[in-house]
């Protein structure tokens, strides 16, 4: 079964809201082996919505359209799907007892302009919305189905959950799809296709290989696609190992997990702790890492001095040192990481200092200069980073950086 | 001048990776009056992307393409387009000595695999790119132009900055569009929508108004299209004016700016500074804020206080309190607030503390069970939520909620 994902709203042709919609979709239809063929955007007027209705039929089993199912008046994607179907709106008394009621739970009236969201397709099945006032609706129509959701993240991964994937895991793929994921890290995406070469080479012509890289990190996704899936998981079992082997320490994981994540899992496994002393990352780096599960086994906690009052006071920085060498230096970010790991009790801390910009830069410190200290159980590790004017890419570089040298130290004081 | 963004990589359509490019590509082709028509992501197979060219061909005038120029196997863009435009590759020298010194640089070999990095389409134009291995090629066929640049966001964004925009500034789009936004906080979206009938009921055809709603905040987009800039710049003008003045106080902002950099600047103006202590957020409320450029006049800093000893140590919660009323409590996250504001020295402070989850949940105090306390100059405000299951969401809203509450006290206490 081929999907195609149809989002509508100016807001994502203008740039004003990344889709992440999409990813999580996509996610989820890949879990009941259905594949994405195509994610396409569109603004929210009638003619593209039709457009884009027509060509996702010639492509896809499944067709998901979110969006534009608000009370106001540029949320048309209905009235729209009523044309294409060419059938009409009907009121649904039940959705519209639950909008009143949604209304009626915070002590307000419901607005008049309220009363089209309990309009569904004439030809369709409601998705009734516990989360929100927008339902979804399941039209199935010349042996392809159409699923209308609501745009907001939250009400459609709620109907995506609870309503869409349990009706269709009813239909049954032919095409199976196996997928395996290999992290690693250290290598550049060149270096390390020149090292797998051969076993890329020997690939049969039905499993595919794709590099994935990221700051420092690549990550290979192996996809076997057919009809036999215990076939199919043999096939890349056997092609993974042999991947694996030749990658060797470089591997950071064996599965579709995050850097953070396989950060998080080493540090519970060893019981080992972490602590943060960020300034130019501004709280990022505790964020990535408490943003997983489990976190809190391993995580003490983290403290953002963006003042240099809160790095000597909070941090135990030395005022001489701030002073005679700057906030963005080498002897502060080794205080400020040992500062870390005493006052939070962790085995390891993390600490960033650097001027993230637009402003604050010197001749002798432009925006983009970064200090990243980390201390472990026998040393701590220091790095100067220069960086570019980007504000949240220098943010974000110094994360991905800080974590990766927290990688490094951690592997190399193993068994300490 | 219509745009079509093409993006290709299973990644995208299998989830791995938001399409975080294109927004920021409409943003940037918007600053020069570029409309997105379209944004269509699909697979990096030749049927694939030879359809999605063909198509785009028929709705745009630029066409961008990004993705599938790097040096592995998978990347087979350069070679589908050669076909599209019915031209060959030829190798570049030039290309070819800066990626080989990319590599001299870090004292390696160039591995043969790129060589082909270096091979660009004959009816082309190099877009040199020094940001990375992967040259950028416009090509102008048919009337039409296309654009094809690394899916690297780093890399992107820098050959669309220095290479691609100064080169479609030469076009000059025969059809303007001017844009105006109004950020309203505390009013539902229908309730607005009432609020404002008459007066969107009274746009010309050619003025259009959009609601984009976030949790606790409606932005509103009013864009207006036509061949006269000026005029329109002065229509919207007088539409933004009625809109405001009927909104009242619960206008944050008249420009498109995030909520974020309305706090930053109205603490700035207000020399007001600000303070955190997170626990279930993980430093992302100070990451939101942080985020924002000049935030290091307002923010002190922040405390991230997952483990109760950095409660204790860090924010000087009582040993008793936590025993007592446990961390995820009203009486905690008042010492928290409280806290953080003395040992940051900043006039407001906002704490949090709760149950992320997906562990952690007790029947008392399930997960996504969340307290939050404000502390201003005269009071400390408290809120007790209940979210839902999922982490990531959790974090947001209640990142999203402490926002709005800060906002609300700063509001009120404003003069004082």
């Amino acid at each position: 079964m081929k999907a195609e994902i149809i989002t509508t709203g100016d807001e994502i042709l203008l740039g004003q809201i990344v889709d992440t919609n999409s990813a999580w979709m996509a996610q989820a239809l890949l879990s009941l082996q259905i594949q994405i063929a195509q994610i396409t955007s569109i603004s929210d007027r009638e003619e593209h919505i039709l457009e884009a209705l027509s060509n996702a039929t010639q492509r896809a089993d499944l067709i998901i359209c979110t969006g534009g199912l608000g009370p106001t008046k540029d949320d048309i994607t209905k009235l729209t799907a009523a044309k294409f179907f060419q059938t009409s709106l009907v009121r649904n008394e039940g959705v519209l007892t639950h909008v009143r009621g949604i209304f009626e739970k915070f002590n307000r009236t419901m607005p008049d302009i309220n009363l089209g969201q309990a309009d569904v397709l004439s030809n369709g099945e409601v998705l009734f919305n516990d989360w929100g006032t927008a339902p979804g609706i399941w039209v199935a129509h010349e042996g392809k189905v159409y699923v209308f959701l609501p745009g907001v993240p939250f009400e459609m991964k709620n109907l995506m959950s609870h309503r869409v994937l349990p009706k269709l895991q009813e239909f049954n793929s032919q095409e199976k799809i196996a997928i395996r994921y290999i992290l690693t890290v250290g290598i550049g995406e060149s270096h390390l296709a020149e090292q797998i070469a051969d076993i890329e080479d020997a690939f049969p012509p039905h499993i595919h290989l794709a590099y994935l890289p990221k700051i420092g990190l690549v990550r290979l996704r192996i996809s076997a696609s057919g009809s036999d899936m215990v076939q199919l998981e043999e096939e890349l079992d056997h092609y993974a190992k042999l991947l694996i082997n030749r990658v060797g320490d470089a591997v950071v994981a064996h599965d579709d997990i995050s850097f953070e994540e396989a950060i998080v899992r080493s540090f519970v496994e060893s019981k080992e702790t972490l602590a943060t002393a960020e300034s130019c990352t501004g709280g990022n780096v505790a964020k990535q890492i408490t943003e997983i599960a489990g976190a809190s086994a391993m995580f003490q906690g983290g403290i953002v001095a963006y003042a240099n009052q809160a790095k000597e006071h909070l941090l135990h920085v030395e005022h001489s040192v701030l002073a005679q060498y700057g906030a963005v230096s080498e002897e502060t970010v080794i205080q400020m990481a040992r500062g870390a790991q005493k006052q939070l009790g962790a085995s390891y801390a993390i600490a960033t200092s650097g001027i993230a910009g637009p402003g604050g830069g010197t001749e002798e410190k432009p925006v983009g200069t970064v200090w990243v200290a980390i201390a472990g159980k026998t040393e701590v590790k220091t790095k100067l980073f220069q960086f570019h004017q980007d504000r949240i890419l220098n943010i974000e570089r110094t994360t991905a950086q800080s974590l990766l040298m927290l990688w490094n130290l951690f592997q190399k004081e193993k068994g300490i």
